[in-house]
């Protein structure tokens, strides 16, 4: 979103809001929040992406909404709170950037998209008490603050009345593949259910260092755990008896993947983890 | 539904989508899948059935869409997602079967729903990419393909629009018990998250073949892990001491189960072990 | 809710309807009773409170849904099913009480809010075949009774019509706080996901005892687990270093945590175990 032309919600009804935290669903703190914001806004759909980041992986959740943004509806409002620092000096923003709004604790939790996208569109510093619960505890700030500022952001309040402009969010290293000579080094970013392992060397930048990224010409190596890989997979079924696989995956980025297996279990792989391709020239 | 009365789902608004995978919860997946069918569809209401099926496990998806589905209105899109050939040759489907679609991949996870209505009902192959995303992964159909397609269904795309007839949808085989003499085999089919073990031995058949399923006589016998039962509960709460009972529970069928315990723990049931009934005649 | 003054749900469109159960996720049970609650109102919203109550655990979902409901708009239904008696011979019921709607079996789920609130609201035993499933189970009245009975009030059927009142619903004991002396001993009543653990000591009861509760001089002892601590942090992230610390958390109520860790795992803490605050006069 150009910060020029502010996005206007009362053009699509209902308003959408998502929510991603590491609460975990066994207590109510979910469901506290979701009162909150049907308090507000009756009509809202409220839609879970995930409240299983670990606790307080505030990387984690960095990596899991600017995955999931993307494929939401312009003017869709994003709720993070993986917060440690709550009820400390930490801030408490609104940002909206690439046609959507994120309502999140000052952390650095933006910090991928801020990356992906080039900038960090317009953010501001949640202040305006109008907006949040009366009375605000110390210890949850996804109910008392987070959750009623993005049910009033889905009726259409501008950003300029949540609170002044902030001017330097805070943003955590996101960190990129090394280059070097005929090699790049990437990390692994995410294992998920599947024990897949989705690390940060994009298809394109894997495209772009080797000429194809699809070619059945085995023109280079993948290293992972001691294993080497001479291809990409088109399909996870493409393989069978259990080998590894690389594979470009649903996140576009290059993935280290066992058909019907873990490839996390198998080769002991772990985030951070180091994924090396070289080129043969 | 009668192939020949296609579902106005313009007369019910608005619609129903349910998602039935295994991608779990942590993972965006899901979340992404949501984004997709609400940027299609900003009044559609999507129901999680379950995103805990084992992993790639086709016959436990089978069992539990055709569980669930008839507790829903007549024209809900039903979406099952277990598919360990994403990417593959395997096909993709819509199926329009009891009053209801179904939009899965062609693996057989219709076919307790098949087997339990005694036809195919009216099934497409989807082939027509206006309906899919513009960008198809090998990996995530759930969210590129069975999404969208799902979405689209449920503001009243018809579906010979989806693409053509799919005439032979795959099948396996849905395991019914064995008839011999007096006796009657069956099996666990599904173990819930009390460690009831739910068998293939349904209420009706049950009742046929005893005479009165619930009568207080004790006219058979009921085997299963070394255990003898020979009457019917009527209730959990009618047993006490951790006494396994045997009941017809939710789904209709012969179930075995523990009062405040686990048949599965203390039992040691697992899926696929076997349940005998014999009638003394 | 005075009982003199019915809630009016016309009033507010959609109707919402909470859940809270032991069903957990993985079985079809939950969506099955989303499925009846759409069939009768499709335009209701349904929050998941949580389905991770423990096995049957009464106190549990009596303590979350007490917790949780003043969150949501007035004539919410909140509906909990946590029901070992299902199928025997306790009784169903309605409870209009504090603003909401609580429909749930008659075995003690709604003390806390009784306790909170004062008194049993008005409060009928569900008896009108009309508003539930034509044929109900012995095991599954989430589905077959209490689902469409939310349904139904949902769309504004009066409680009257559900059935005859209820004069004595089941209330079990809440435990609270006992004063000695100098000395007030309490329990934890709830450990959460991040390993905090929750007593029944609220705020302002140890504001009256202790003078006031967020002062900084220690003027009191607070002793769990064989641990001391003499003030309350005012925020998780006030500590550091893996020390146990007392604060007033989200639930309005003194709790025991620490900051980035477990409380429960480091002090070996359950539910049930005293927490003993003693002033120093």
């Amino acid at each position: 979103m150009d910060a020029s032309e502010p996005l206007n919600l009362m053009d699509t009804a209902p308003g959408i809001i998502t929510l991603t935290t590491d609460f975990g669903t066994s207590d109510v703190y979910v469901g506290s929040m979701k009162g909150v914001i049907l308090s507000i806004n009756r009509h809202v759909r409220i839609v879970d992406l995930t409240h299983a980041i670990s606790a307080q992986d505030i990387p984690e959740a960095a990596f899991s909404i600017a995955a999931a943004y993307p494929y939401f509806p312009k003017g869709t409002v994003h709720v993070i709170v993986v917060d440690p620092g709550v009820g400390s000096e930490r801030g408490a923003l609104v940002c909206a950037v690439a046609d959507s709004f994120f309502v999140c604790p000052d952390n650095g939790v933006l910090s991928h998209i801020f990356a992906a996208v080039g900038h960090e569109g317009e953010t501001v510093s949640i202040e305006n008490s109008a907006y949040v619960l009366p009375a605000v505890s110390n210890t949850f700030h996804g109910r008392d603050i987070f959750a009623p500022v993005a049910a009033h952001l889905s009726l259409g309040v501008p950003l300029n009345a949540i609170g002044p402009p902030l001017e330097s969010p805070v943003r955590l290293p996101v960190e990129t593949p090394e280059l070097a000579g005929n090699t790049v080094t990437g990390r692994i970013v995410k294992i998920d259910r599947f024990g897949n392992a989705i690390t940060n060397i994009s298809e394109s930048a894997l495209a772009a260092f080797t000429g194809s990224a699809r070619g059945a010409v085995p023109r280079y190596e993948i290293r992972v755990a001691g294993v080497r890989l001479h291809r990409l997979n088109r399909a996870y079924a493409e393989s069978a008896g259990g080998a590894p696989v690389a594979i470009i995956g649903s996140f576009k980025a290059l993935e280290i993947a066992i058909n019907g297996g873990s490839a996390e279990a198998a080769l002991g792989l772990k985030r951070g983890d180091p994924v090396v391709v070289e080129r043969f020239v």
